[in-house]
């Protein structure tokens, strides 16, 4: 068995990680830090471990990394920024879940997350990771930068649209919406369950800090350099992002020709389902799985396509998508603990 | 004391006017009818109403309406159509808060709601009841047709920007979540709690009845046919509408004269409150009462402009604009029973 | 009107007095103080009061406590028990909406709430303020202590039968249940929503702090010195207590007995309702209104006398308390603001 | 792989068994029937299961069912009561999951389930299928009556106490709350979403079906014919049970003897989790887990001891024990596809 190192354990990502591991034929949770809960074990911090995974949390030190054979960096962003760097040191690979290492232009740091990047450099090395878009990357990569939760959804979505340049690049339009366990786990006020239970609201308008990750990528695929207006929204629930799109068509598709864009580029694709209508993606159905779940209606009466996807914000959208990446850096069945 | 008849006073929108009722300071539930519950009480039906309103259910009949002040059906659709005219006939004001009267165009309900009009000559006669739109006409109304509740978190939120033409007609799409509540009291799988809890979904997607609604009055406010993109959404929640509506600005206007858009129409609107940056509406602000929050956002990047609006689908979304109306009809305060 | 001040109105029972005082016909909320919001105004704090209640929050300062009619203090135990002697010396009278003054035995402090009593002098002269069980008293009071939210539930439910001597004392045990919001408005991990929602848990099992307020106000009622078990749950819910009572007749009384019992002490009772078989208690029926309500089962089989109560934590289990208190006090119809 | 039928394969408690078969290393599921959805197949009744399991549903036919190696019946009760005898006549061994086949004493049926059984001759040959409490008769029976959920997690809680003696058996007290998913997928009006959500209630209170057989159950253990007073409430989550249980001691045990109680029992048992204080079981750390989750405490105070225990009502309750008793009688290892 593979001996895996989670930096950060005991974050809801950190906490996927180690339960996805659990469960992978060839890879095991070896070694868990936490800052905050050094000296517990696993199971004490999440009970549900009791009996499953009943690991120690330590204070991250390098040469116990560097004993382990693969490498999850779940800190917060921020924090990731400083670690990387000797995770990588240690030779081995590391696919980093913060949003660190995901942006290849460093002066967009300051403006999206409010600091300077400290390691620009790194930038240039680091791989996006989206299985379905950069397999081939992904499998020579050191670093594999494991996207955010809303780009995960709406990248998966659009991704074929653009790579046929079927539709208006200067016209994209994304209502995304998140159960809260996106915000972490650290207990604040907009998140305390008599503030958010039965409520909903928008947030970061037209501020949120995974634009421009998904600018990026989605100027990538089209070659061309875009912007999308990209509004978030606090669920009620607890897991799960469901994304709406809103496109313009460049020519008169009809839905049939939009069906084979979408088979041609996902038909191989074992952790996407194209939905037929009537059926929509509901994120119930995507829940504990790494699945991206999507469909779209053509509205005739506007000319408007209507892309909507799910996906579990914590599994396709962090730790499943980050295990993922493990399988293809390592070698291994892509789908390895995942199905 | 105005005696008030509510005809079907157990679905929630009845419910909910015989509960704002309860507390006005004029009019009073008087007769309560309802096909399914006719010979219990309605505090039987919901034992929130014990030792509040504990009056009879009945089965509707005209003598007893004809006794009362003023009349609202709160029939589903399609059933309110035919119970109507025969309300009208007692000569007495109608709020009917379904949507059979509110489209002027009867040709259009085959196509939305799958039935023809029965009444097509009614639908020139009734008046479209927001009142921040159209009070002038409500007060001389016989028959007011009470809006959707998703048109009614959708036009307030739009019709400044539409009456003073600084935006594109023909590019508005709107994004909009709704509470399980919207979907009444009958028992259906989708809302059945193990179904519908933790989960988030989009539903009649470019296809909800509420989309020719939205139209005809957008159209009316911009004073050009124009088409909307519409997408309802699924929240697990029980009450409450938040609408993301995406629009493109005509000319370069800064955040400044937008506010001052909104203030020229809304300044002297009790039940409208605008909100500052950096604020949003969030549906629990709204819930038990009849306000509408609006909020909007002007994305520099992209241009366009989002405009966020919250409502209690239950109350500006339906009862407590119908009271509003009422109170209209019958040349009382607009705000007795709502605050 | 009378002036109110609040002092601490910023948790979630200092928001719900104001709340209730905003519709109160003779008094309304006039001198807030908040240690963490002072220098912004309620509306901020809250939203839902924008255009209701914008007033300021300031650091408390006794001259203007003294310069209104009556005070409610809503800080934490422990902190309210420094601030109490101060607000009495003002010479109006005060309610207490913490346990610092519930309780009889200042030596219980340690044990149950973790500290010592800094005025155990002022004990002896609060009231207990359960209108239903100390009204002559609560008349005459200064300082009334506002009754636990888990005792409200309880106390009423069982006052009928202990001052009847118709249950054994040694025997009670009480499963109770509370929303989230009993848990205060402070973000921690237990009540952060990814944590608590689709959960169920007990918590200060054999412990809890308002273990023995329940027992002193029983014992009295009693006439003996009893103990109960107390197990409280947490449900995800934002508000709403629900007990279930399991007590052992002292004979054998039938349920026609056990009624007369209860509509002896609570026919004339506004804010209690006695529900009948089918009917049992739910707390969506209480939410936001002062009632209680109260059902019983008689398990013939095993000779148990089972009673489930109902009430809103925030209004019959605090606020509303609060307010009703206060109405007794200063001599007004005791529903003012409650109905 | 071995072949295994179910009966009623689209109700929750049949998706279950299906959803965990899909995972089993020996077994796997072949021949699904359903009344309601012949036709179609299961992924288009539960969309989780697209890409994993998509198998077609028909009306049952015993010839079919006899080419199965091993059939689970989940149908509702009643309807289980005349499939059962055909279902054995192929064969094959049978888990029923309904309430048909648990009581030994026919003639309760009418009184707690409301109608006549009509095999009551199979009830002395069907094994009720606790493991933990019957594994080697579960090993040899043709029929399993697979426990209710409430049942499970209160004898599982009890049964280390009732065997070894140390508590009083006419004074047991369990009050019991449980997720809504246990009411099954049929939409009823207490099940609505907006009717349970953000509410509690208790139901059925002294009169609910689990109760003859949680009596039955340990009336056996305690070699004591017993009676107990329970009392099941609704929780606004979709899984998950909880039971506290209320016991009184026989002698002066301390809480080192009753630690030695549980362990003597369970200390071999790899689906029963014993947490020690300060821990307490809440749902959340058995939801999708076999487990059931175990603790107590002792109320010196008042002599009680009360007992707390966690279970997923649709695993553990359900259809994971259901494939643990189907692993007992198939002579697998009792965990496959459990862990």
């Amino acid at each position: 068995m593979l001996k895996v190192a989670i930096i950060g354990a005991t974050g809801y990502t950190g906490r996927e990680v180690a339960g996805i591991l659990a469960r992978h034929p060839y890879a095991r949770p070896h070694y868990l830090t936490s800052e905050s809960f050094a000296g517990q074990r696993l199971d004490q911090v999440y009970p549900q471990f009791r009996s499953v995974l009943e690991l120690p949390l330590e204070k991250p030190e390098m040469k116990k990394v560097a004993d382990c054979d693969f490498i999850f960096c779940a800190l917060p962003h921020g924090h990731a920024m400083a670690m990387v760097p000797e995770l990588l040191a240690t030779g081995k690979k590391v696919v980093d879940l913060s949003g660190d290492f995901r942006l290849k232009d460093g002066a967009l740091y300051p403006r999206w997350y409010g600091y300077e990047h400290r390691h620009p450099g790194l930038l240039a090395q680091s791989i996006y990771g989206v299985p379905e878009m950069n397999r081939a990357a992904i499998r020579e990569a050191a670093l594999v930068a494991n996207p955010g939760c809303y780009p995960t959804s709406i990248l998966l979505a659009l991704r074929p649209l653009l790579l046929e340049g079927v539709v208006e690049t200067r016209d994209i339009i994304v209502d995304a919406k998140s159960g809260v366990s996106g915000a972490g786990r650290a207990p604040q006020l907009p998140f305390h369950f008599p503030e958010c239970a039965e409520n909903f609201k928008a947030y970061k308008v037209a501020g949120h800090q995974h634009t421009p990750e998904i600018e990026q990528e989605l100027s990538a695929l089209s070659g061309a350099q875009l912007t999308i207006t990209f509004t978030p929204h606090l669920v009620p629930m607890i897991r799960g992002i469901f994304s709406t799109s809103y496109l313009r068509l460049k020519g008169s598709l009809d839905e049939g020709t939009l069906w084979e864009v979408y088979h041609k580029h996902y038909g191989g694709e074992q952790f996407i389902r194209l939905l037929q209508p009537p059926e929509v993606p509901e994120t119930k159905f995507v829940i504990g799985s790494n699945y991206c779940d999507i469909a779209f209606r053509l509205d005739k009466r506007t000319g408007r396509l209507i892309v909507l996807s799910a996906i579990d914000n914590l599994i396709k959208g962090a730790a499943g998508q980050a295990v993922q990446n493990m399988n293809i850096m390592l070698g291994l069945p892509e789908e390895c603990g995942l199905k």
